[in-house]
């Protein structure tokens, strides 16, 4: 049975990009201003401008759940109801982060077939405005690629952002994988932002290639208001920031981020199609993006880390299993690991 | 067609009963301690050691929401789950004040039949501790009478309880309608409280004849902590606090509160069945406490509101309509009013 | 010696007004609209109008503590900082109120002669707007009367809004002792509010003559904002608010309010006057209010407590002794606490 | 006139040392766990145990102002005290993150000569305990090196260590530059932390070397908690912590960190001696770091600024002017700077 060298479990266990680790050490060199106020972090905005073909405005910080974090703290008050899907990183994986930072606001976990909102379901979900009896309708948090490695087409961004405007409701988009999902759908960073009504952005880049930057990116300016304090407050703002910004430059530079997320999209197509064709493995949800969600039996799972394979339990309720593909697997580990697979189930019968 | 003159709104838009006002009316004589030093608080708080037949702590608010907000952040972290049914007033009614109190712990919605939580559901929806990404599960909130108007029975809230305690949760008990519950249940303040397994009780009075008096009432005494600094902080430790100690002595004295919600209970009993007679007018749950909910058609609800009836639609997600008795209520105002009922009912016919 | 009857501590250790007491009463006839939307609430609003001359908005209160912390919550964004003095209630008799209400926004303590700010002092400590390294200049809390029993002049208050509204920073008055201001400086309730360029009051009732009642009074109507859904989460709507808002239309009418505070304005004058000629005890502050601040030696303030009476050890740093009169002080018995305290004196000697 | 081409305004405005650049480009080969299940992460606690030669926890962060604010929220409840002297970075200069962290916080400044706390001082400060009234004395922060460049004694930390204890306050250091004050001291890690009374510490990085990389460390094992989830929730944990621990690692390998801060005190005290040699410079306090604070007119700073010399208005109050010398200052730039200071200073006269 081949040996398992690759770690499917996550996209943020393998390194950075070379790009990206070159272009830290040549920040390194001389003196640069501190709290964002170089050379690199001034670039990073007018790149970002030409990225989104828009004014924008753009905060570095150092994790997602930073980035969603105060995303939502700058689009909900402390007493305010965020909606977003049940399954969502905010509501699950950042350990009440987004009520912290806003002091305590309300997400509101809606269920959706797929991990996507409905129109239909977020339309009924939004309640209460006006009475002070009610935490108040303040804002729509959408994940783009979602989390079950699928994508919101841009049609369907924009009705959902149709439903939260006319609700007065502003939109913020989860992109911890917004690379893969441009990549999947095919379409521009404005197509499927601000021009489906996106108002603030999550943008990651750590799971995609990046050493640790993401950032806050505002396309509706009035958003902006207080956020530098907020930002400085929450430490988040380095006093190196070079160092993130010119992380987010290497990425941005010569497409190095759109090349990565198609290299991960196209071996998590691989993957799955591979080892959809062992017996007793089957597609949860389409493969979309980076990942890969499959269902498999208890006894193929418990072989599977018998090989070493890291299988984490709790994704999605435990009621699936979940492959992540990087910017880096290469095909081989791709195809010894459906091998592996495949050697499993067959014992398993 | 009679006249509606009665108010089925609330239970807290009628008056205080007699014994609570004259009870103010004394307390006013004279000085007394200040921010709680005074001789009705030390009273109260013996008092409710001997309805509750064991060592409890007392801290007296001025309204549910308080009582509710600060119980629960005396058992959750700010980063904790509170466990509470989807219907829960500390969900839907008090504009995000448990997550402000707490300073940012999520409220995990749980549906289930009848307003009620159940044992499976809320063992399914215990999840992440000990795990850094996912707020930790800390305590699980019931209300007693529940939303929708029915109570837990003993053994209800022992088994949940149980559950909770097993995964070191906290348990919580909403008792805005405490004294109608007890009266419908049969049971012990004791028995229905630690005896099952509460932790902590909003204690209700100003629904069922106070003016505004509430109180925090904690059988675990290693809950109570810092809570006197939380409650001063709160703005809910009034100077004179003999005021709403006095009111809830005087509630407590010669057993007023369990007449009253007696009267309410009986009286709510009677108007459910008579309005049930009406065609087109249906039981949604069963009459257990003061608050009678039946669905009715629209027609019917805008005849009614044309004779003066006041209905809110938002209640329980606008599925079912309520009429609350209160600890006042004349029996012939029930019968006036099921008359108008049936009156509208047959012109709609 | 003569015994005292009297309890100089504070002026909530006394009774309500028989006007408020009866309004409580009268107030309890009948039905009510909920949650302030009933008679009284609206015409309190009203009669403020009349009061301050202008068009305000008015939530009532239960405590002090609520109306400022929730009024400086208007003024602060959560990393503001508010302009206050040392001595301030809000800096140091409301267990952190402030901060829990605003999110974490920093009071800073200024020091200056007599309990009042300066211009001078508060210019200097303007500091930091628009560096995102400090919290930011956000609000000025002045109290008025003020922690040393004085009362700041409608110059001095004009004077210290200019400074702060030159640095654009709103202004807050902390009233607890407002009608007690208003008689010592014979000025009118717009003088030195609004027209002073106070935005926003923490009105007080309760140690004037209330049981419980206080109101956030704003002037400039921009900072309401969203103060409804602040003051419901914060448990501060009553259900059965028309209880307060009687209170405080009891207070006002008749002009019982200023009726209350000359006579405690005029006990206190007595007082001061009286005990001042006993050797040994000096006037700490000039006696502007219902507040006598003297220093006596430690003999003598032993002897008064074995005489039983109540000397708090904390009031300004230990520097003073406080003796309060309140609305209700009857003359004979200013009289026989000064004998008191002269007997106790010549003992001294 | 020679020519500026240093940057003495701050020790964030130079580049990371070799080692720690060499470390990350390392660190990026191959997997490795995310979030702190790493090599690196865990070597860094072993590693941290023998500089500190005692048992410890370590938490990575990316900031001083997490490194702090997490610490302090460790320390202190959301109502608590936490003294600080007046002019401390966690005062002044983090935009309100440590009130913001616990929660609302009152940080009390103290004031204290040569920007250092006083036994007296602090004693005199520390009121209040037990009074729900005030916000609760809960922690004592110095800062080491201090903000006017200083560094406080054994017996200084020591002394104040006792009396916080005594009061049952726990003990933080802000030791943003913790290898500067060491060197400065010629102590052990040990004797100027636990051994004189340090609860927790936030160890700095980022300004002797490192590229962002700071750390808490608890020597009192007990206050940890559940500081896991505050550090996750703050979005301080890293997905790629590796990079963190790495430099951390690569920091303290060969005492790279006390290599670096020699020779930034070394220089320091170079550039001290020979600034203060120029007539109308004269030292604001000793110089016992990296850092050199003096005073000179109004003229002599605007013709440095003529220059190209960074010189920030705000530093302590406006009342010294700062020159800060980094780990890899050269000493011909250290004299070229002083040439440059004495020739504007000619001129001047």
């Amino acid at each position: 049975m081949p040996t398992v060298t690759t770690n499917f479990s996550s996209d943020n266990v393998t390194s950075a990009c070379p790009e990206v680790i070159n272009a830290i050490v040549a920040a390194n060199a001389g003196h640069a201003g501190s709290y964002g106020a170089d050379f690199y972090t001034a670039q990073l905005k007018d790149r970002l401008c030409d990225v989104f073909e828009t004014e924008i405005e753009v905060f570095p910080t150092l994790t997602g759940t930073a980035a969603n974090a105060l995303s939502l703290a700058s689009v909900a008050p402390s007493f305010g109801k965020i909606y977003c899907h049940r399954l969502a990183h905010v509501n699950t994986d950042e350990c009440a982060a987004p009520e912290f930072f806003t002091g305590g606001s309300k997400l509101i976990a809606i269920d959706g077939a797929n991990g996507h909102l409905s129109v239909d379901l977020l339309e009924a979900a939004i309640q209460g405005a006006g009475n002070v009896h009610h935490a108040q309708p303040a804002a729509l948090s959408v994940t783009q690629a979602c989390e079950t490695g699928t994508v919101y087409t841009t049609e369907e961004i924009s009705a959902l952002a149709e439903v939260a405007h006319a609700h007065d409701l502003s939109v913020h988009m989860d992109g911890a994988r917004f690379a893969n999902a441009l990549i999947s759908l095919g379409v521009t960073p404005a197509q499927i932002t601000w021009q489906a009504g996106i108002d603030v952005l999550s943008f990651g880049g750590t799971k995609n290639g990046c050493l640790a930057a993401e950032a806050v990116v505002f396309f509706k300016k009035e958003l902006v208001g207080d956020f530098a304090f907020r930002h400085k407050r929450a430490g988040q703002l380095l006093s190196k920031m070079r160092f993130v910004s010119a992380q987010l430059m290497a990425y941005l530079d010569g497409d190095v981020w759109l090349r990565n997320a198609s290299h991960a999209n196209l071996m998590a197509a691989r993957l799955s199609e591979t080892i959809c064709q062992v017996p007793g493995v089957e597609l949860a949800f389409p493969t979309q993006s980076n990942e890969v969600f499959v269902t498999m039996n208890v006894d193929l799972i418990e072989k599977l880390r018998n090989q070493g394979v890291e299988i984490n339990d709790e994704e999605l309720d435990g009621k699936a299993v979940r492959f992540v593909v990087a910017w880096n697997t290469p095909s081989d580990e791709i195809d010894r690991f459906a091998e592996t697979v495949l050697a499993c189930a067959k014992e398993n019968i």
